[in-house]
């Protein structure tokens, strides 16, 4: 088998930290992968160190002010680039299989069109992409035999659950979730929690976006307009039920009654490896589920009036067109507010809400329009407080 | 899609009953099944309404005693069979597709064979067949094409986890166990169980056979013999928890660390109909798992010191060759006593244990010296008691 090249865009985040180990264990288990490209934002030291260990042809710079740090730290023989036309040029590269897309929020949406019109395999951590623009990404993969891998383990499970199964077989899709560090509080206890709380998941180890995205539930409800996508699915087809113990990772009933489960610790290492090597599967090292521990697996509604992100979710995507690119810019602006202390846990929710009520534009709905559309709303929202 | 010709062996018991609820289902949903032929032991009302509603083309008693009985009720229009070669002339009949081979124990096994010799789709419910000649049927199934598809719930969720994934990355298989009704109970506590208390299932309606198979657990032992043939797995490989609510039926954990498993509530038309429709899935009225009631699944490890007999099937397994169908003869007649009130509960693996210990025969493995050996075992035990 000839050695799957691999470009990775947001190396130094939790996902991008996450597939440098996949590889790691695909090379010991003689599955060989190589680094094509990185791309980091600010976190310079990291990138130098991954660079150092994995020999990419290229690494890219987000931040163009990083440049003269990096070249110190990474030296000359590596090639840096800070232009955001190297950045396209790089995700289009021919010298390279697999896009790991793995950037936070809007910002991952054009190079992840780029790869795919590139007709690269991507392995999809970025779900914001497939929230704004699912459609769009849709055609292009047909158009371009590129093809989506998710990441994200809820997704992964879905896709790992179809395999050898037919598409139109399926009843509903039911997402897990963990229900968050607030699982179980009224609508009065989250009037008084700390952002500190707020960054504990229970179970997973995330970057800070996605563990606040965790504790409102938009998370949650961000899943379910990418499942639509990823699995050509209508809306009342997919539930949503409470596991606090991320054990069962989603599950798929089909129409003769049969449910399929995709099970493991929540570890973001095993749907990466997947997505890299489908349709094998490699050994892995990873710690696995121990049922004398994992004994005990709940199950239970979320409650959509304490967390009402979930519910804005399913309204945007029911409203559709630009509503879910509202719903994600106003989402992406309060998570930043929220993590510069600028406003409270329990005023996410009243942000976004705001925001897709006060939306009534229709534009044509193409990348330009969503590029102009998120930026907006987000300094709508940023410059309101 | 013509229409699929079934046979049923065994259609007045449990499975029977439930493949022609199935077929009624199957047929509703425009998957179309007709009856070739039906057979029963002694429950000749049963066999005659369902020659009434199915139309059969042929009835064969296992029975023949019971012919004038069901000349009377059935009619002469159907042809009604009692000579054993007639059997065999109807399980290797071309005008059918698909046997349901759902007789209780050893005597499945010679028209099971005859219709792997034939090149039929075998669903399989009676595990005792792959428990004592599963080799020879693997053989069979080669050579003439056929194929086996197992309607044991716990084998068939390992079979529907299987589907689009590669035999050679399974890590392990791991059978859940309901525990049955003495679960919890130690061994002083099994010296006081009655036969009415074994014969209470906590969670599935079936035969008396495998109900008390169940209670003893040797149902799980045979299991795991069963599992071992099927899906061409070492020992090593296969793992039992306790799972008291029957909800996973099974899973499989791949050697990249992800898991899958089957689930549903307990009810064994989903099985019987995936063996008849895989690789399709045809819609079904059966009632769905409500993880609002089904909230809490659980897992323990199994009692091996209580439940003996689990520890015999792997004890015979490990021998090998006639040891599975030693354990199985045994087991065959004790419970048989067990009904009959001529032993105690906990009497039924002291008398395993016994034939295993005395059995030093070493003749070649193949069917007839199996029907030997079965027979003998299954006579010494009968007559010491």
């Amino acid at each position: 088998m000839s050695v799957k090249k691999i470009g990775i865009l947001g190396s130094t985040g939790s996902i991008g930290q996450n597939s440098l180990n996949v590889i790691r264990n695909l090379n010991k288990y003689g599955f060989e992968c190589s680094i094509f490209f990185l791309t980091a934002n600010n976190n310079i030291d990291t990138l130098a160190e991954q660079t150092s260990e994995f020999n990419p042809e290229f690494v890219f710079l987000h931040n163009p002010s990083k440049y003269n740090d990096a070249v110190k730290l990474i030296g000359k023989k590596t090639n840096i680039l800070i232009d955001e036309k190297d950045l396209t040029g790089l995700v289009k590269n021919p010298g390279y299989d697999i896009l790991i897309s793995s950037l936070v929020g809007f910002s991952g949406l054009v190079p992840t069109i780029n790869a795919l019109e590139s007709g690269k395999r991507v392995a999809l951590a970025n779900k914001e992409t497939m929230v704004v623009a699912g459609e769009i990404m849709n055609e292009v993969c047909r158009k371009n035999s590129a093809e989506i891998i998710p990441v994200d383990s809820e997704h992964s499970a879905i896709f790992q659950c179809l395999a050898g199964e037919n598409h139109n077989e399926i009843d509903k899709i039911i997402l897990t979730a963990s229900g968050g560090p607030f699982l179980g509080k009224t609508q009065d206890e989250l009037k008084s929690v700390t952002l500190e709380q707020a960054l504990k998941h229970p179970n997973w180890n995330m970057g800070s976006k996605i563990t606040i995205d965790s504790a409102t539930l938009m998370n949650k409800g961000l899943e379910v307009i990418e499942a639509k996508w990823l699995f050509n699915i209508n809306v009342k087809q997919i539930e949503i039920k409470i596991h606090p113990q991320s054990i069962i990772h989603s599950m798929i009933e089909f129409k003769d009654g049969s449910i399929k489960a995709q099970m493991g610790l929540p570890d973001m290492r095993v749907p990466i490896q997947y997505a890299i090597t489908y349709p094998v599967r490699i050994q892995s090292d990873f710690p696995r589920v121990d049922f004398s521990v994992s004994n005990k697996l709940d199950f239970f509604e979320p409650d959509y009036e304490t967390f009402r992100c979930l519910k804005l979710a399913f309204k945007a995507l029911k409203s559709g067109g630009m509503y879910p690119a509202v719903l994600n810019a106003a989402n992406e602006a309060a998570v930043e507010l929220y993590l510069n202390r600028k406003i409270k846990f329990f005023e996410i929710p009243d942000i976004i809400d705001n925001a897709l009520q006060n939306y009534d534009d229709k534009p044509n709905f193409n990348i330009d329009s969503l590029v102009e559309v998120n930026a907006r709303i987000k300094n709508d929202v940023l410059n309101k407080f």
